[in-house]
C-alpha cells in the first residue's frame, strides 16, 4: 500500500502548443463545496486547471455561470476560441439519469431537484454534453488512469461525508433501474441500527462510517481520561492520531474497519467483484485501508477481494469527466 | 400474490408426433436428493419428462449413467432416434464454471471438485452441452417462461436448505469473477452473527433463514408452554401454522422474513433492481413472501422493489435448462 497522495495527480502540460484546428473538452467536477474544472486536448491530456468555492451559490443558473467563466477562462489559457471546445462532461453529487442528462435528487449542495444539467451545459456552450453521478465519475477515472486500469470489475466506494459506491461490471457503470445502483450508505449490517432513518437523513451506514458520522462518535466516546486528544477533531485526523498510537483513536478506526468490512463483504458475496478501490477524503486515508483488509481476511471469503486506495483521489472525478467528455465527443466524430 | 404452486406448472404436450427430422433438446436438474430431466422439441414445448432420486448415487460416473438412462427413456418415448437429440444442458448445485464447464465446488450431494461435467455430457449423448449453477437456471427459467418474463433486471432468491441469488443484469446472469456472484448465504445483516462461520459450514444467512436453521430456530424457541404443536416441524410446516394463527410460529415466520428484508433491502440497495423473485420449497411459501414484503416497507427505500414468488416452483432449474439446451443448438445452427 502506497503513502496517501497529498497533491494532485494530474499532471498539467504547460508547454502544449494550440493550434487553430486542435480540439479541446472540458470536465467538470460539480462538489458540496467546490466546483473543479479540468480543460483537455483530445488525446486526454491536461492543459489547465480552474477551480473555484460554491459557498452561496445554490441555483442551476448562478452554477452554470459559474462553470461558464471558468470554462472561457480555461480556454483563454490555451489562446483557443469557444469553437474548439468538442465537448463537457460533468459529474454531479447525487442520483442522475444519464440518458435524459437530468439530475434527478442531490441531499447535498444546492438540494437540485430534476435539474436538466445536460441540457444547460449544452445550451451554454454550444457543444455536447454528458452529465452523471460523481462517484460513477470517480470509478470511470479510476479504470481509465487509476488504481482499476484495465479491471473489468469493480467496485468503488467512496467514503467522505456521504458514502456510496459505483460498480463497474463488464468495463462499464452499472447505474440500476432507476440510476440509485450502490447507494450503500443505508446498508445494514452488523452493528448498525436495523431499523433505517428517513430518507434524506444520513443511512445506516453512512452515520457508522461517513466523515460526520465518525466526528459524531468520537464525541460520543471522548472523555478527558480516555484520551489527551481534543474533543473537536474530524474523521481524518483521527485515523492519523491511530496511526501515532492513541488508543480511543485506536478503537475509533477499528470500528470504523470493522463496519466497512462487512459492507464490502456483503457487496462481494453479491457481486464476486475482485477489487474494490477506497476514495473520498475518508476511504483514502491509508490507515483506514490496511485496517480494513485485515478485517476483511478475518472474514474468511471464499475468494479474498483486492482492497486499494483511489490512485487519482481527489482528481478521480475530475478524470472521469475528462474521459466522458473525450468519448461524447469521439462518438459525434464516429 | 397468488397461492403457492402445488403442482407442475409445465405442460406435457401429450399429443406431439415426432417425425424422422424432429429435434429435440434435454434439461437436466441435477439436485440434492433428485435427478429430474425433461426433454423438448425446439420450440420449447415440454414433451416427457423424467425423475430418479439420487440417493446413494455419488460419483461423476454414476450420476451421468442415470442421465444416460433417463434421456434414453425420453426419447423411447417420443419415438425418437439418439440423433434427433441436438443439445443438452444440466444445472448443478455448486459453483459452476460456465465457460469450462466445470463444477468448481458443491457443498451437497456428492461433494464434487473440478468436474467437467460438460465434457462428460457431451461424451455420454454425442451433443453440445451446457453447464450453469442451479440457481441461475432457474433465474433463466423464470425469466423466459415465469415471473421475471421480460424483466431486464431482477434478483432470484432460493430459499431451501441453502439460501443463494442469481443477478440476471441487462438481461443475462451476471456470474462474477469466479462464478461466485450470488452467494448471499453468508450475508451478515442486523441480527445475524458477525463473525462468519467456516468455509463449508451454512453461512450466517443461511444459518437463520435456510429451511435447516429455521428448524433448528424452532426447537430452539420451543416449549411446551409457548405452543401446542410438535418440536419437530420443517420450515414450511412451521409458517404454515403462522397461518393458521400459532403464535410462536408467527415469531418465527417474522424473523425469517426480517432477516430476508435487510438481505433484499442491502442487494436492492447495491443493485437498484426493481423485481426480486423467491424461489426454493422455502422461499416459495406465500407467508414468506407476503410477510417479507410488508417487512420491506417499514424499511422506507427510495425505490421499492417487487417481490414475487417463483411462476414455476420446483421447475423453475428444469426450465431454464431446457431454455439454455435450446439457446446451445440455436447457437450452432447459426
Amino acid at each position: 500500500m502506497t503513502q496517501r497522495q497529498t497533491h494532485s495527480p494530474i499532471a498539467v502540460h504547460k508547454n502544449s502548443v494550440a493550434t487553430e484546428d486542435t480540439g479541446y473538452v472540458a470536465g467538470i467536477d460539480l462538489g458540496a463545496t467546490n466546483l473543479r474544472l479540468a480543460l483537455a486536448d483530445m488525446s486526454g491530456a491536461v492543459l489547465a486547471r480552474w477551480d473555484s468555492s460554491t459557498a452561496g451559490v445554490r441555483g442551476a443558473e448562478a452554477v452554470i455561470s459559474l462553470i461558464k467563466e471558468g470554462v472561457e477562462s480555461l480556454l483563454q489559457k490555451v489562446s483557443a476560441p469557444r469553437e474548439a471546445l468538442k465537448a463537457v462532461a460533468a459529474g454531479a453529487p447525487g442520483i442522475t439519469d444519464v440518458d435524459a442528462g437530468i439530475v434527478i435528487a442531490t441531499s447535498y449542495l444546492m438540494g437540485w431537484r430534476d435539474v436538466p444539467l445536460r441540457a444547460l451545459l449544452e445550451d451554454a456552450f454550444n457543444t455536447p454534453a454528458t452529465v452523471d453521478n460523481d462517484v460513477n465519475l470517480a470509478a470511470i477515472g479510476e479504470s481509465w488512469t487509476g488504481a482499476a486500469k484495465g479491471v473489468r470489475d469493480f467496485v468503488f466506494v467512496a467514503i467522505g461525508t456521504g458514502v456510496g459506491a459505483s460498480l463497474i461490471l463488464n468495463g462499464s457503470p452499472y447505474r440500476g433501474s432507476a440510476w440509485a445502483a450502490g447507494e450503500i450508505g443505508y446498508m445494514l449490517v452488523p452493528g448498525t441500527s436495523g431499523i433505517p432513518g428517513d430518507r434524506g437523513e444520513p443511512g445506516a451506514l453512512e452515520s457508522m462510517i461517513g466523515g460526520e458520522g465518525i466526528k459524531a462518535e468520537w464525541q460520543n466516546l471522548w472523555s478527558a481520561e480516555s484520551t489527551a486528544l481534543p474533543k473537536g477533531l474530524t474523521a481524518t485526523q483521527i485515523f492519523d492520531h491511530a496511526l501515532a498510537g492513541d488508543a480511543l483513536a485506536q478503537t475509533l478506526l477499528q470500528q470504523t474497519a470493522r463496519i466497512l468490512a462487512y459492507a464490502i463483504y456483503n457487496m462481494t458475496l453479491v457481486l464476486n467483484c475482485p477489487l474494490f478501490v477506497l476514495g473520498g477524503g475518508v476511504g483514502m486515508h491509508p490507515a483506514l485501508c490496511s485496517e480494513t483488509q485485515k478485517m476483511l481476511e478475518k472474514l474468511n471469503m471464499r475468494t479474498q477481494p483486492e482492497l486499494a486506495h483511489s490512485a487519482l483521489g481527489t482528481d478521480a472525478q475530475l478524470m472521469g469527466a475528462l474521459r466522458l467528455a473525450l468519448d461524447t465527443a469521439g462518438s459525434l466524430r464516429r
